[in-house]
């Protein structure tokens, strides 16, 4: 959320930053109730579902960057497990029904306070229906793959670096941020 | 965050439930300046940390549920990677340096909204001083573990699998949720 301007709590506008007792990090306080208010990072889930060597992307219809393609992803939601937030976004994004295999990336974006943690899925039926979110969705082998209009950095990265494990029949966990990835071979 | 009573941008007392153009969930919404507040599921990160077949636990020092045990472990915080996050609660609750060897758990709590993002780690330094929350901090064998007193059953599910799959000598990547937990074989 934006940062508050007025206190969730009591409505009262002396809002301050300051050290909580016994807190490692500073938070936003209210001078008139107490309310301490937390910020932490969000969880965007999503999957790679391949068919015959093809990846599924969907192309944005809404802004922001309309036209880019992205893994079908999104915000986690309350009351949800990563599992279902997962097929559940892939369900919105692109009308497909999957199934998950297993996880492939928790990757960071520390200065968005974001961490994306994505599965490999099968697709298990392609209904053609998807939300407004999307303009349109469509498998792409990896040298068609339109890298140079894939929205998230970090989506381009993890999608890259899964087509190198693929190609090479060996999968493992993909675990970094930005400015370093690793991928766990999990023995 | 508590549910806010009132608008953190405008200060406003109107705040109902509704659902946004184009979303798919019902969010709070401000009748007055249109705020729309998103909540979503918090990070727990953290480490098991084995050393000779024994397993790092901390005794919480403070409320809720002083004297039980817990892997070290905590809410990830903006601008941190999840390895960071976890290898930050590792030393604020246990004093020990660590690194870390591969991720473990994707584990959801939903009825909690939480997701505990798990990593196995190795010990490079004990310093026996740690922070607040901590009465003490030991390492137990599998048999001498108190496993009626830790305190989440995230946690001890986290550690009872981790366990067995290190008796068998494979490890996973454990996904699941209090209903279902599921250890993925990453080949």
């Amino acid at each position: 959320m934006r940062t508050p301007r007025f206190c969730p709590q009591c409505g009262g506008s002396t809002l301050q930053r300051g050290l909580p007792p016994g807190d490692t990090h500073e938070r936003l306080i209210c001078m008139g109730c107490g309310y301490i208010h937390y910020e932490n990072p969000k969880v965007i889930t999503g999957c790679i579902i391949e068919q015959e060597g093809k990846y599924l992307l969907c192309q944005r219809a809404i802004a922001p960057q309309a036209g880019t393609w992205v893994l079908p992803a999104g915000f986690m939601e309350n009351g949800e497990t990563t599992e279902q937030a997962a097929l559940r976004e892939v369900w919105e994004e692109s009308g497909v029904r999957a199934e998950i295999l297993s996880p492939y990336s928790i990757f960071s974006v520390p200065k968005i306070n974001e961490v994306y943690i994505i599965f490999r899925a099968i697709a298990l039926e392609i209904t053609g229906q998807y939300g407004p979110e999307t303009a349109t969705c469509r498998f792409f082998a990896p040298e068609d793959i339109p890298w140079d209009s894939i929205y998230y950095p970090a989506i381009r990265q993890i999608l890259e670096r899964y087509i190198c494990e693929r190609q090479a029949g060996v999968y493992g966990i993909y675990v970094g941020n930005d400015d370093t990835g690793m991928v766990h071979f999990i023995h």
